[in-house]
C-alpha cells in the first residue's frame, strides 16, 4: 500500500519508519511545508520520496496527517476535498475543533481521527525513531463518523504497529486529554521556569537534576509550535484543570505555612493513589 | 572492611548491594527498626547479619545511617557518642537541621555528610537495587568539619560506587536541594492530586498516562515517611520555590485567560532553556 504522510516529523517520521519495516507500506510519500525536512526525511530512508499534497493524494491509497492541530484545521477539509477512494487518518492531540471543520462533509466516512498516546519530547525527522507506538494506547475518536472500510484499515495499521485502540467521542477525548496529558506538558514547562528563575547558577540545577527534576522536566523540552495550538483548541478544559492544579498545589502551601505536617502527610498519601492506577 | 548499614531500605540497600559487591566491604551488617526489614535484607542477602545500633557499631569501621531526616536528627548525636575512631556518613535529603545536632561534637570529625542525588519512587528493602548510585552526583555537605581521614573513606567510597562528589556547604544544599529536587516532588505529588480530583473514570487515567502523564507524575508515588521530614526540615526553603511555581503556573493561566497564544509561546519558549542545560 502507497501511504502519504502529510508532516514528516517526530510522530508522522516513526508512522513512516514503522509502517516500511513492518510490512504495512511499500512505499511512504512524504508532505512537508519545509523542504529542510522533507530533506533530512529521505537522507534518512523515512520516506522514498517527496510531492506536493495534491500529487501525494492522488498516488496513495492512505494519507496520514501528522501536522500540529492548527495546520489541521485547515487541511482536513482541504484534504477531504481532494480524495476519492482513499482512506485519511488525522493524529491531532485535540479533536473538537479539528473534526467541527468536516462536520458532514460527503468524504467524512473516508476519515479516521486518531490520537496514539506515545511521543517524546523531540521534534522534527530527526526525532522520528523505530516503535515509538509499540504496546501503547491508540485513541479512535468520534468512530461512529467513519465507514467500515475505514475504520478496517485503522484498526489494521494498529494491529501492525501494536497499539491498543480505545474509543472516545471528540468532547470525551478532549476532555480527559487535558486532565491526563496536557496539565503534564503545563506542569513540566512552569517547573522548569520556575527552577530556571530560583536558580542563578546554572551548574547547580546540572548537579542536583537526578534528584527527580530531571524526569518532571522532560516535557519542558517540548516544542511550543506543536503545544500552543493544542493549548489553544483546547483551552477551557485546560483551564479548567490547571485551575484544581493551583489549587492543589495552594494547599500544599498551606499546610507548610501552618506547619501542618500531619495534613501533610495525609495529602501526600491521597497522592499515592496514584500507585493504584499506574502501578 | 566491615560496614554497618541503620536504615535498611531502598538508599541503605542498595549501597550495601554494592559495596559487598564492589568489594569495598567484606561484611555488612543491618541495623533497623522494623524486623521485618531486616527479614527481608537477609533473605535477599543484602546484608550478612542483624545487630542493635550498639553492638553494630561496636564490630565496624564504617556506620552509613540512611534513615529519614527526623530519625536522622535523633540518631547522628546517639551515633557520635558511641563511635570511638569508627568513621560516621549520613545520606540525609536535608543537611542544616541534622547537623545543627552535632556543632561542635568532639567526634563531628569522624563524620562526612553526604547527599546522593539519586533514587527512585520506590522504598523498603524490596526497592534496593544494584548500581542505584553509578555516574550519579553525591553532595559532599560541610566538608571543613570532617577529618582528612574521614573524608579520604568517603572519596574512596565514592569513587568505588562510580559517583562524582560535589562540594557544598549545608545553607547551600538545602536550598538548592529545595530548587530542584524537593519542589519536583511537591509538583509530582499536586498533579496526581489534580488528576485524581477531576478524573472520575479510573480507567482514562490509564489509557491516557503514556501522553507524558507517567513520567511527571513518578515521583508522586513516593514514600511520605520520608518525604514529610524532608519538608519539614526544609520548609521555609521549599515554601519559598512553591511559591515561585505557583505564580508561574499562575502565568500560563492568565496568558490561557486572555487567549494570549503569543505570551504563551513565548512563555514555552523560555521554559525550553532547560534543555540548554539538562541537554
Amino acid at each position: 500500500m502507497i501511504v502519504s504522510i502529510v508532516g514528516v516529523g517526530l510522530m508522522g517520521g516513526s508512522i513512516a519508519i514503522d509502517l516500511k519495516e513492518l510490512g504495512f507500506s511499500n512505499q511512504v510519500i512524504g508532505v512537508d511545508l519545509s523542504q529542510d525536512n522533507l530533506d533530512k526525511a529521505i537522507r534518512r530512508k523515512i520516506i522514498d520520496k517527496a510531492l506536493p499534497l495534491k500529487e501525494a493524494i492522488q498516488q496513495s491509497s492512505l494519507i496520514i496527517l501528522a501536522t500540529p492541530v492548527n495546520v489541521l484545521s485547515q487541511l482536513i477539509p482541504e484534504v477531504l476535498d481532494l480524495v476519492e477512494d482513499q482512506i485519511v487518518f488525522d493524529l491531532g492531540s485535540s479533536k473538537v475543533e479539528i473534526l467541527n471543520t468536516v462536520t458532514g462533509h460527503s468524504r467524512r466516512g473516508n476519515m479516521v481521527s486518531l490520537h496514539p498516546m506515545a511521543g517524546t519530547e523531540f521534534s522534527g525527522p530527526e526525532a522520528a525513531i523505530p516503535r515509538l507506538y509499540q504496546d501503547k494506547v491508540c485513541v479512535v475518536v468520534d468512530q461512529e463518523n467513519s465507514s467500515s472500510q475505514a475504520l478496517d484499515l485503522a484498526k489494521k495499521m494498529l494491529n501492525c504497529l501494536k497499539m491498543k485502540p480505545v474509543f472516545y467521542n471528540a468532547e470525551e477525548h478532549d476532555l480527559h486529554v487535558a486532565y491526563v496529558s496536557h496539565i503534564s506538558h503545563i506542569s513540566s514547562f512552569s517547573l522548569a521556569l520556575t527552577v530556571l528563575a530560583k536558580e542563578e547558577n546554572e551548574k547547580r540545577i546540572f548537579d542536583l537534576a537526578s534528584g527527580g527534576f530531571s524526569s518532571t522536566v522532560r516535557l519542558a523540552k517540548s516544542n511550543p509550535n506543536m503545544w500552543v495550538p493544542i493549548f489553544e483548541q483546547n483551552r477551557d478544559n485546560v483551564l479548567d484543570v490547571l485551575e484544581e492544579h493551583i489549587i492543589s498545589l495552594g494547599k500544599f502551601r498551606t499546610l507548610l505555612l501552618e506547619k501542618d505536617f500531619k495534613g501533610l502527610e495525609k495529602l501526600i498519601n491521597q497522592s499515592n493513589e496514584i500507585k493504584r492506577i499506574l502501578g
